[in-house]
């Protein structure tokens, strides 16, 4: 029996429970890794639970965005103050799971200080700036955050504004914004929290420009928390979600900072302003293809998380009779309402599959690198760009699905949607525009056709499909002799046919116009092909995964592996039918195994999303409790509202009282 | 010169716009009506301006809930001080207008008064009761909501729980609310505005329940404002959008109501509890009619000002080089972006055309009834069924990939789309779900299709398409040589197909299941079907009214309806391909198109978007801003954050300074 079961629960979500045909507690363990670390999960959900100061006083939703951040500031300090609870080399594993469970989806005022402030120091100060910043840093002595992006720039870093000039005469470097577009715009935790920030300027000296470079900067004074001369800076104002963060802007008006303050690992700039070049010119891949995979597993938690909403409230939700006096049926029972939420699901099951993926791969490639061998980590970068922007945006998408298979509950705060929503919806542009992603990804793809036209292409399995020929027609007969080779096979022909008709038009294109605005002529149709490559793998990665699954839970899996591909093939018919590669019946035959998915999913539906081991906690979710006791919870929710703490407001006492007053008086 | 064009303005904006070729003051006037309503649009906007109680103290993302529901008070009763300002017979045109510009997208505590309980009032009173009643509410001596939906039941009405018991006795009805999903829920106003409501409850006399009837209901007592005795309501609390609304829940503890408060004109009950059922049972069509062309407007009018907003951004935004040291381009130069934004803009001109249509179709199917001809009126109701479905959907996508488009700031509440986007996606949800709103329009698609197989069809203009053979493939040639007409055969041509496929399968299901289990089971074809009949009258309107445009504006209007019509088609290639309709040449023609048009655009995009006629006091948007000078309001914008009242905030002073000043003492 599910340990999800518990006396008083809706009798409706009991029974789903009960009806489920496989061990949640297996499903669980298989996808977060095994039952230790489900052991641990635990360790840490009770922990949490036990502290005071990480209990919200009410929802954070009921609160100003003022009470948010001093809300979020105790947690943050009691959750740094209780790391050894955790292990925290396991980033990916235990501490995202602790600061969901802390923190939830507002961010804080140390979000940047761990992710990115942090790592920049470790990865761009030489020896002795590692020593003082880091120490300081990791104590909590600073609060710092990474200043890159401006008013005027995000994607187009070599055009920032912020100037830092090179004084010889003081060794000081003078920083300065020469235009309201150079000030520094996004932040997080730049507003109000931070005293310091990693800050990319235009480094000058002996008047020459050198390009971006990181400076360490203090920005507030240690005792009084008040700006240093010359710097303004504040809170850049509501944003669609992560309001309890105080992302910031930040003005300089030619602040002087010592020279060593310039991250020097690579760059130099000697005393007398001679400018030493950094041997390598690249960033490190490897830190973007970590926080990529960081990203991805995030939002496929997001996207779980709003399908276990949908799925369990359509599970206690009754509405309408599907036969006339047999009594109204539970929504999840509606061929519309799977259809709209299971792919969710499915989809989310797929996003965690390659989060993992990635990760291992990342440690694949970073040890491949200790030997030299560099071959995988382009099309690895390449790969987690193009999964960051595909996944963030069908996340996106997915959230929304949900939220309206909720109906008008689904449009309350009590559902939770609209916070999921604004935090996951995010994704889609900062770390990278996704489109921006996609036509870098682009550029691999149409090297990659480049050298298979050519004959010369080595590709590594991610890309290999490329450079074969294929079948002219897809081997698929009925669906349930379908293998996952011949599916497989299909959508690296889709990929495959897209990623050559862009490489066909750009050539073309190149005839007439110069390269760049011949590249920008066929980007849709480069962004088009981006998507394939990224879909083809992920479909890939998710059948290989459930084809490794022990058998009593691969049979359930399979129909859900099944349900994200086919609702992938069906999403663009014309790319199997366009070159006769499929016929309309095979067409027809994925269309039914799509209906076969969603029935045989149905009575498992609420298992499934209890295996993702979201507690209430972490869900944060009226329509999504774990008991199924909606209706009273709503009621309960809705008391805290702030316009319930009066009887009778000043909108009435002022407005509409005397208006109607005046109006009966007239009667 | 464009009327748009005024010193200050930033030089890329104004760029484009004497790079416009058409008069924008002349599309304008197309577009609204005549050069007599812009005319009077600009009279309503000055009185606006003119009016201090209409003011916002400042933009109101930067307002808490509670001071939000204050200020939207004030303008309420100034508003509605003031409706001699307008014409109150158009509400369509100018009441819609002037609301817009006065209270925003916050609806407000009187917007159910006006939409549901006047109209209610109107269409279920007898005579003593509309005398009485009408005078109360028109003269604002009560504010009224209309509660009808409630916690546990919305879409199936038949099933609410709250109950109106007839004591003959007292000559009373006792409404009773007998569990928790009894509770109203949703109605606008409820929570703390409204005094008096319609409500909709089962209405039982002498022993027998007779079905959901309309009570008019005191809540609070006209002096202080209480709640009466056995009455309990309150705030439902936040939600994705309309947060100055005081959307409320209500529950009754046998409370007593004369006899009268039954709105009698239908159905009655005399004072011995005798009930006397009403002579039509149905309820009328056309007010369902009015309120759906309402919202077809409401949505076109969101979708446009996201495609104003997201245009003029692209504009001034300029990032990344196209070609190297030619300097950084207008963002909207890119083909992605274009690919993004142009559709939107496509689809908001082709909702408005239908706004516009479907509200004269109203006017003479209203015609037509008096002379007691019902032919159209079920075609219609259906169609403005779909409308709203398809329409609310293709909106709240379109204005997420607009937002999506402007990137980082787009995320900002400064963009004013997480506003735009919270309003018009809950048209998705209220006045009837969507999905439910598809599967009626299918029923009706079903019995065409029944009586299309059977030879008897009568079918009107809007599915005579059902009725036809047409052709067995398409007649394009070239996308330059594509006809109007050959178009609007090949779209429903798609949609005759999705039909009859819905219908085989219903048939085939019929076979083995009950009627309403094999529904259930093709419901997903049914629903499909049901879009592509609303997308086919989308395409004919809108092609319709663009080639009765004069000749000076025609030639722009073509390009934004042949891309509306040209992404329809290649969003759904399948449908067109999967029977040999078309080749893939004829679909590589649209795709074609489809860059052209784009590219035809793209000179005259900002003037497209300039003649809709928004002010920035309606727009409400610092990227979408007139001038262009976005990035100077941005950081003006930024300074009414909440925290920015103070430099150093408490969650420093308590929590994060202590932090940093005790790790600094141990370093």
């Amino acid at each position: 029996m599910s340990r999800w079961i518990q006396e008083g629960d809706n009798v409706d979500i009991t029974n789903e429970r009960k009806k489920g045909t496989f061990d949640t507690e297996r499903l669980s363990a298989w996808i977060h890794g095994g039952t230790d670390v489900l052991k641990r999960r635990r360790e840490i959900l009770e922990f949490v639970k036990s502290v005071d100061d990480f209990k919200d006083p009410v929802p954070i939703e009921f609160l100003s965005r003022e009470e948010r951040i001093l809300n979020n500031a105790r947690k943050v300090v009691a959750m740094t103050d209780n790391t050894d609870q955790i292990d925290g080399s396991d980033f990916f594993g235990e501490g995202m799971y602790y600061q969901a469970l802390t923190m939830g989806r507002d961010l804080h005022a140390m979000s940047l200080h761990y992710v990115m402030f942090i790592p920049t120091l470790q990865g761009q100060t030489d020896d002795e700036q590692l020593d003082e910043w880091l120490t300081k840093a990791i104590s909590r002595a600073v609060v710092g955050t990474y200043a890159q992006t401006e008013l005027g720039h995000g994607t187009n870093l070599s055009k920032l504004e912020t100037t830092a000039t090179y004084d010889p005469a003081t060794e000081e470097f003078v920083l300065n914004s020469p235009t309201i577009t150079a000030a520094k715009w996004w932040p997080g935790g730049l507003g109000k929290s931070s005293n310091y920030a990693v800050v990319v300027a235009q480094l000058y000296t002996k008047g020459e420009c050198k390009g971006p470079h990181p400076f360490i900067v203090q920005l507030r004074e240690d005792d009084t928390h008040l700006p240093l001369k010359g710097i303004r800076l504040g809170d850049i104002g509501p944003k669609l979600g992560i309001n309890g963060n105080d992302n910031g802007f930040l003005l300089f008006d030619k602040v002087r900072i010592p020279r060593k303050h310039l991250l020097m690992r690579y760059a130099k700039v000697k005393p007398d302003g001679t400018y030493v070049a950094p041997a390598h010119s690249k960033l490190g891949y490897g830190t973007m293809v970590f926080v990529r995979s960081i990203m991805i597993k995030d939002q496929s938690t997001q996207l779980a998380a709003a399908a276990t909403i949908a799925t369990r409230y359509a599970s206690v939700r009754r509405q309408g009779e599907i036969t006339p006096g047999k009594g109204e049926v539970q929504i999840l029972d509606y061929q519309t309402q799977q259809f709209r939420v299971f792919p969710q699901l499915a989809r989310a099951f797929a996003f965690m599959a390659a989060a993992t993926e990635i990760r291992d791969l990342y440690m694949t490639v970073t040890e491949q690198l200790t030997h030299g061998n560099t071959e995988l980590l382009a099309e690895l970068h390449v790969l987690s760009s193009g999964l960051k922007s595909v996944v963030s945006w069908d996340t996106a998408q997915g959230i929304e699905q949900c939220r309206l298979a909720c109906g008008g509950h689904g449009y309350s705060q009590a559902s939770c949607f609209p916070e999921i929503y604004g935090y996951a919806v995010g994704g889609c542009t900062y770390e990278g525009e996704n489109l921006v992603m996609l036509l870098q990804v682009a550029r691999f793809l149409m090297r990659a056709a480049e050298e298979v036209r050519k004959g010369t292409a080595k590709l590594a399995d991610i890309g290999a499909y490329i450079g074969r020929t294929g079948a002219k027609s897809s081997r698929l007969t009925t669906h349930h002799h379908y293998t996952d080779a011949q599916l497989v096979e299909d959508l690296e022909h889709a990929a495959r046919k897209q990623v050559f008709r862009a490489y066909d038009r750009l050539k073309k294109a190149q005839q007439h116009l110069n390269p760049e605005d011949a590249w920008n002529s066929v980007s849709v149709e480069l962004a088009k092909a981006s998507r394939w490559h990224v879909r083809v793998y992920l479909v890939k990665n998710f059948l290989h995964k459930v084809s490794l699954a022990p058998q009593d839970l691969k049979f359930v899996l399979v129909d859900v592996a099944r349900l994200y591909a086919y609702d992938i093939i069906t999403s663009s018919i014309g790319a199997f039918l366009e070159d006769g590669y499929m016929t309309s019946n095979q067409m027809n035959e994925i269309k039914e195994g799509i209906y076969e998915c969603l029935a045989k999913i149905r009575p498992n539906a609420v298992s499934l999303v209890d295996s993702w081991d979201y507690d209430d906690k972490e869900l944060k979710s009226v329509l999504g409790r774990r008991d199924g006791n909606v209706y009273p919870a709503l009621l309960e929710w809705a008391q805290n509202s702030q316009l319930n703490k009066a009887e009778v407001l000043p909108s009435h006492t002022k407005y509409l009282g005397p208006m109607m007053k005046d109006a009966r008086s007239k009667l």
